[in-house]
């Protein structure tokens, strides 16, 4: 599937991101500065100045607007040319396009499709990023690969113990999928194992115990998951809601078609675990940049330009953990299919 | 406009440049090897060999003439194959093509297209980079941008006080623009104002004083420039032919379709300035290496392989300063129309 | 030409670069990865997993068989899939390509055409690399150019006195091809001269001394060439057998349209000489990889994405020296008609 689902909320970064200075991304295949307004809300535009195409990221902020770095045009927050400073007197056609943004959870989220269909209340919560009862560290990369081959590796932690030794070489879960509505989840629960680096690190009182191990991803189209993970030492009844828990934010969004930005995230209770944020980092970044990134980026190259790897000749061979990942592409497909006919 | 006047001299580099060594340099997709001859003048040949294709550049100079560094042919000034060393003959067809060049003013021009139009007496003069009176610093540098960006930027020097702090940021001028002939003009007119780091190190005598100034480019088809700027004190009246000058060459070739050669000059009358050419080089550089040329090569990425700006849909909006740009690109439109109904 | 044939044996390897991990290499166009087997013999398959695409090579060797990195599905040399920790089950169209090896003479051959024709006996040999009368040093590096470019100069050894002045600025040979059947040489008879630093450092013996020096580079189709060198003192009669000799192989194998393996060894008769391999091995991989490489990549970049020099308008001035060079072509073009119609 060669095109994106326009009408739909993508994360554009974390709310950290944007302070003082412009932020350049691409998005959809759409270059987009983003900035904070006079009154601190994230706004975005597509990043070329209508006069002689500069890019607006290479400008500077003044008092929440966007000047050009070039001739001085300067920008609102809507796109509109609000100063001119060799003639006072504003080009009429000197408008930039813009692209709604809401800042929720900590994530930047924005909207690259019709304007009008753009309803906050559709962005998925990340309600424990907020929450202070939790301490998260964060990663943000960008992916040389097809975003679907990013949310495929998300949908099949099957990979874990080939790609990650880190998580256990010895982790064997039981893999089931569950998919509701438009909602696509894969669960594993992984028969009492020795633990990993991981579980030692994250709880360190789970140390030397056979641990107990419920995992839960969820996709929302168009690319964005949640992992939950619920750690329990021999003895605890582990499932959705019990155990020492880690929580983890993974949101994809298509820089183009063989690019893709990876905001991770992963946070643990903090009444929980003693783990300071610079070893909790090192523990995650090393599987999700330095494995799962040049693997996927592997793949990618192995495709050559192709964007969709299911219609590659021959096809890849299926295995059963395939399954979540191949629900989520029909879904999105059929999303694509519906938002094509509609408009 | 996709594509170049041949029928013209173009800037191929410093006399300097030239000297014990081949220098290749591409010029309007065509690739050229440059040395001096047996007398000394310079020359230029097509860059390959008609043996197997190598660089001739990566051979060496044998008596003013090019040996080839594969198997060792030679060749003349003129192209002329001169000495085989493996037979004594002269293989017939081992004929290079040769492209007049000529040396004045301490600059060395090429001549790309039919040699017999290529007539000296059109060559533009720089007569003061050859007198003694004044002291320039010199540049050459590639940007990858199309050579009408870099032409548009040198006709609209709007962009400074944004893109140059260095000579001031209130720098803020009447800009007036003349055509005459297939001369263009770009005049500007600045009100009194504090100064520069630019007046200040070039003419400490005008430190904390109000200056005047009055500054002219001049554009001559296909992409050869000079800037004439003129700087007084509080009380002198400056205009055209007054008070403290910097004479700027600026002489942009197209190396290809998004490649363009840079050369500049800038140069101060010996008696009016104590400036050491350290300090001179490191404020103009700063300008014209460091500031414009990335500000061109991201305007060209924004226009993909486009190389028109003006044919791109939306079309640029405009803003008065862009004029004299607009009249030299449309006179340049015009002479490569008229060469290539006659030929 | 800008196909290959197929039905030959390539190149590969040398021996001892195949140890306990994979090692991941393109031979016409596709990627193959290598190892051993458990019984230690090299094993070639297509380098793609056949599930999700992940390349082999990034996986890692269980018993011999090689363990895709990803999510662990486990092959045989011969591409069958032995083991799926997954299910238990071997999914029916797992199977990856493999490729006919063979080692011999040091080198690791590999057949990418049809596997039924794959007769090891038409392997040319290379004994003296088994033979411990003589001591070798080696290359292997990739040169960004067509691999007919590397075999013409290869057989044109008249470049030496211009490219690789360590072998004699004053080496003025006396060149003479000769065709039988399928293979060329290019013989040259060189008169005496005061040798060079490629003599001096190889036969310290000969140093000062005028040198006879009688030289034949073998070619056989496809690309697989072997250079004899016997150099003898005034005085000695040397030809072909007799003298002190140098014997080097040079084997190329394309990797893909313009970037080709070159593998090269240098040996000379232990009881000839004294000379350190740190010595043999500075004075050869100078010329071959630090003065060659270059050069041929310099001709390619000439060429663009043209892949046949011959074909090229206008087409490259002959010059006597290239005799062989031709012949060689026009077998191979010869010999890959009959291939394509016999297919
Ligand atoms: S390019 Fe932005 S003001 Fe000119
Ligand atoms: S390529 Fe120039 S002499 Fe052979
Ligand atoms: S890609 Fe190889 S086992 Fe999945």
């Amino acid at each position: 599937m060669n095109s994106y689902l326009n009408n739909a909320w993508y994360m554009a970064g974390w709310a950290k991101d944007l302070q003082d200075t412009p932020v350049a991304r691409e998005f959809l295949e759409t270059p987009v500065v983003m900035f904070r307004d006079a009154g601190g809300s994230p706004a975005a535009l597509y990043d070329m100045c209508p006069h002689r195409f500069a890019p607006l990221s290479r400008g500077t902020l003044v008092e929440g607007q966007i000047q050009c770095g070039y001739h001085g045009l300067r920008f609102a927050g809507d796109g509109r040319c609000t100063h001119n400073p060799w003639t006072g007197r504003l080009p009429p056609s000197a408008q930039v396009q813009s692209f709604p943004m809401v800042e929720q959870d900590g994530i930047l989220w924005i909207w690259m499709g019709d304007r009008d269909r753009a309803d906050p209340d559709r962005i998925i919560r990340y309600p424990e990023l907020a929450d202070g009862d939790y301490r998260f560290v964060f990663g943000s990369s960008q992916v040389n690969a097809h975003y679907e081959l990013v949310t495929d590796n998300l949908l099949d932690l099957l990979h874990s113990p080939y790609l990650h030794p880190g998580f256990g070489a010895d982790w064997r879960p039981e893999y089931k999928y569950r998919v509701e509505g438009d909602t696509v989840y894969s669960d594993y629960r992984v028969p009492p194992y020795r633990g990993s680096e991981f579980t030692d690190i994250l709880w360190p009182q789970t140390r030397g115990k056979m641990v107990d191990d419920f995992e839960s991803m969820r996709w929302n189209p168009p690319c964005t998951l949640e992992l939950r993970i619920f750690i329990g030492v021999e003895g605890m009844k582990v499932t959705e809601g019990e155990g020492f828990i880690n929580i983890a934010p993974h949101i994809v969004t298509p820089a183009n078609k063989t690019s893709t930005h990876y905001f991770w995230g992963s946070g643990i209770k903090a009444s929980e675990s003693t783990v300071t944020d610079e070893a909790h980092l090192e523990i995650v970044s090393q599987a999700f940049d330095a494995e799962d990134a040049p693997m996927l980026e592997a793949v990618q190259r192995r495709l050559g330009g192709n964007t969709d790897i299911m219609a590659r000749k021959p096809r890849p061979v299926a295995l059963p953990g395939d399954t979540s990942a191949v629900h989520a592409r029909n879904i999105l497909k059929k999303l694509i299919k519906q938002e094509k006919q509609t408009t």
